[in-house]
């Protein structure tokens, strides 16, 4: 494997395999063909013909929410949908305009609708050389049990931004003070579109890089990561090259951080591959 | 204007105009059509249907770069390239691999050929805030005359890498002392494809960030610059939005150097317009 061949693996989509789900004048989503059969079902909600399906109801966020919610409700009895998250994206036709809908986290890949996540670098400089915090994802988490993570990511759910997100998730998932996230930087967003079982992932990662201090170690409150430990970034770099350890978008993150910070340089032959293909344009 | 604007004036290229020029199984440049029909006059050199171009000519690179050679020199005669600026850029499949041609640097744009350039945010910090070292382009400059630059930019020529070309330029157009630049950190690749006077400009800016000590002023040795000022990185963004002062491609470099440091965050309508624009992906 590559560095290349994790940004290729983040970015499975097939064009000919979806097409476009439209709401008013808006393209909100991108529905697998066969995910989009079985909407067709769902004729009151949801128009869909050979290469466009189309959201019916209009009216306040409430109400479209609540009629697409109908139609999850079915998609998790036939378990095309895993279970109910209990926790809603906003779906807007672009990032901070007022949301169409809201979704839960669950259905979001099978509508392929764009969602947006943070993801936290925590770092140290020790001489000349980068060390990462780097979390262990919990056994019984739904994506990507027991694989490596950032020390920080989640989704932005509806009524957060991304600052907020991060400072929620800071404290929750690795217990980091108020005040020392507020020294975190927005470092960029990196975009990426894969297929899944569920159907498509459209992923907005909003990157932030914390310094942390010598004396601080993160610990874990929410059940979700099942330990920390300082690795140095050049074998971090080695692991994702050369493993599947990283959860598959954390590789993602990681190669911009080495990018960001002049840890992989132009003399590379895979520079312009990676600093160029950890952003799929917009469409 | 807006932040997108810049971005967009910057990839203004329209597929519909060009063709794709190839040498043996490689793209290596888009001839806008105009310019494939005078290239159609030059047979032995260059083959010209509707739908593509090909270079002819196989071989050495001395001997290929000999034949396109002299299709130059008819097309400087005829005024549709520049006068000769004896300095040649390499033209290879990809960054980093064996050239197939070496091509004077003013006919880049009429073959459409990628180049490879390097920018320097030269930078302090002073408190919170952020300042940078913006360099006046010189009033005799050919492209771009008497806009604002960053501190040092230039071009790889053949047989120059990246760090290498920065540290030539750093020398020549700011003064900047072999220690000082062992100090710039690569910070990624910019990418953006132009229509031009003259064909198409296809760039890919290696970007790199040098934090300057405060007793540190560039000098201009070459000629290239008329002055240098510390702007506030504040002051630079509102003339970015609101100006034409600055070089088309630097708006871009500056852009990336805000959002790389946390300067443009999330919260601004434009982040990710921004963020993912100036990442035009290869093709």
């Amino acid at each position: 494997m590559s560095f290349a061949d994790r940004i290729r693996h983040c970015n499975s989509y097939d064009p000919a395999r979806a097409i476009p789900l439209r709401a008013g004048g808006h393209r909100i989503g991108w529905l697998r063909r066969d995910n989009a059969e079985v909407l067709a079902r769902h004729g009151k909600v949801f128009s869909v013909k050979h290469d466009e399906a189309r959201l019916l109801v209009e009216g306040s966020c409430e109400h479209v929410s609540d009629a697409v919610d109908g139609v999850v409700d079915a998609l998790v009895a036939e378990r095309r949908v895993p279970k109910w998250r209990n926790e809603t994206f906003d779906v807007a036709p672009r990032w901070g305009e007022k949301p169409i809908l809201r979704l839960d986290r669950g259905a979001v890949p099978f509508f392929g609708v764009r969602a947006y996540g943070v993801h936290l670098n925590g770092y140290r400089r020790i001489g000349d050389a980068y060390f990462l915090w780097i979390g262990r994802r919990a056994s019984n988490k739904q994506v990507a049990p027991g694989k490596l993570d950032n020390m920080v990511a989640g989704g932005i759910g509806n009524g957060y931004g991304a600052a907020a997100t991060l400072a929620k998730e800071a404290e929750e998932e690795a217990a980091i003070s108020a005040a020392l996230i507020a020294r975190a930087a927005a470092a960029g967003a990196l975009t990426y579109r894969m297929e899944t079982k569920h159907g498509i992932r459209d992923d907005v990662m909003f990157v932030y890089d914390l310094e942390v201090p010598a004396d601080f170690t993160p610990s874990n409150g929410d059940g979700e990561i099942a330990g920390f430990e300082l690795m140095p970034l050049s074998d971090v770099l080695e692991r994702i090259r050369k493993s599947d350890d990283f959860k598959f978008n954390v590789n993602l993150v990681i190669l911009d951080f080495a990018v960001r910070h002049g840890v992989l340089r132009p003399d590379d032959p895979e520079y312009l591959d990676v600093a160029n293909g950890l952003h799929r344009p917009f469409d």
